[in-house]
């Protein structure tokens, strides 16, 4: 099936890489709390630029853009127009509504932003996913462990079958007759991801975490990537380094591939 | 205090009015679909000009701007500017992310936006929302049983203790301590509403589902607005009547703040 998992798949074959790369460009990331819209769009030219040929997938944060409001999502749109065919968009929304409203935010990231994949909550369940996952060659990728301290706080309450995100998981699993849903599983939640993965064994999962917030990449590897279609998303350790070179963007998302490709072949 | 909980307390009042009306305009709402935005920012300022001194809040629906890219925020950014300050402007976004991303949303829905209120999904936990509750002026109503079919997917899952949506109206009440925080109750499950009051007392709900999703107004205010301060949202039903002119929308604005006193005086 030409589904968007398919090509996912593809994608991580001719590439060898497993690598996505979160855009979250904002004055703080750059130490310059007076930076303009321009000096983040010069800055976010300069990590395309260095690491096309290495990620499979860009991950724009609406929220970074969102910002700045209508200036920013012109950013945005900008921003869109530099990425490659290669190259995944995964726009990082994490939206959920009603049917009607999910339907307007459906055509906002596929038809007019024309990002191939987004992140939505599930929290308001099926109806609210349904008018991101009707076209099979879009994604979605759904909240289910995420990598952040307070993540539990629903996330693993006790059901009376398993933990909510396993139940998350477990629907998902049957949701994705397109071969189009993906799971938020987070680097900071190792096992939790081996748990995913048995409700949900031939899903990709997009791992947020590594980095600044702690998670493991070996682990998230390993019991993640089982099915070699997971993706590691790398956000500040990559798009932030001490001297903001390009050249040390290059090379710090060069050795995030070198690594997940050794773990690959050390297992 | 003079919080975003006691700012609303005082309009409902002076007002005499708990409707809140969603500005969810769209070419299928207008029944044209070769509408340019121009047209839908006709319609927009015939609604508000309509029903600003009806309404307690304006509820615009981000999915709706968001539909248009950066010329969408731009006309969310002038409709904003038309609504004056004696109605409160809830900005319905369903956001909930990563604490580092929820700030940027934050800034973007307050500080560049300017909204009064937000809406935000729970399914992250407590660092996904603290940045929009640090402000006591600044109000979060946060998704608890929502109005849509797929609702109880996985909001009514039952936990060790009781039903996931009623865990998030408990960890709310806690959250509550700035009284800023009010929540998302359908009026389509009004036997939730009343398990949502037992667990969160004092909080505002922000109760949407009246008309066209067929949620039970008469409940709704009794169950809901036991303490006076809960807002029924309306959207379709106010805002496309039949001939779509200012006096019909006028109308059934009018017609819904008499059913709601019509309501509370029966009582």
């Amino acid at each position: 099936m030409n589904s968007f998992n398919s090509r996912l798949a593809r994608l991580i074959q001719s590439k060898k890489s497993h690598l996505c790369i979160g855009l979250d460009i904002s004055p703080e990331g750059i130490k310059d709390n007076s930076a303009t819209i321009e000096d983040l769009k010069l800055h976010t030219k300069k990590v395309i630029n260095a690491t096309q040929d290495l990620a499979v997938a860009f991950k724009p944060n609406l929220g970074f853009f969102e910002r700045w409001g209508s200036i920013g999502f012109q950013w945005l749109e900008e921003t869109l127009d530099l990425i490659d065919s290669n190259t995944l968009i995964i726009g990082d929304a994490k939206r959920g509504d009603i049917g009607n409203t999910a339907k307007q935010y459906a055509k906002s990231l596929f038809d007019h932003f024309g990002f191939d994949a987004v992140t939505l909550s599930p929290y308001m369940g099926y109806d609210s996913i349904q008018p991101f996952i009707s076209d099979p060659l879009k994604g979605a990728f759904i909240l289910c462990r995420t990598s952040n301290p307070s993540a539990s706080d629903f996330q693993n309450i006790e059901t009376k079958k398993n933990k909510l995100f396993e139940s998350v998981a477990k629907a998902c699993y049957e949701w994705n007759t397109n071969d189009n849903i993906g799971l938020v599983v987070g680097a900071t939640a190792s096992e939790e991801i081996l748990k995913v993965r048995k409700h949900a064994p031939g899903l990709p999962l997009l791992i947020p975490g590594i980095g600044k917030q702690g998670g493991d990449l070996k682990k998230s590897m390993i019991y993640g990537n089982n099915n070699g279609i997971s993706i590691i998303n790398i956000s500040r350790s990559i798009i932030f380094p001490p001297d903001l070179s390009e050249n040390s963007i290059r090379n710090a998302a060069k050795e995030y591939v070198s690594s997940m490709r050794e773990i690959i072949d050390d297992k």
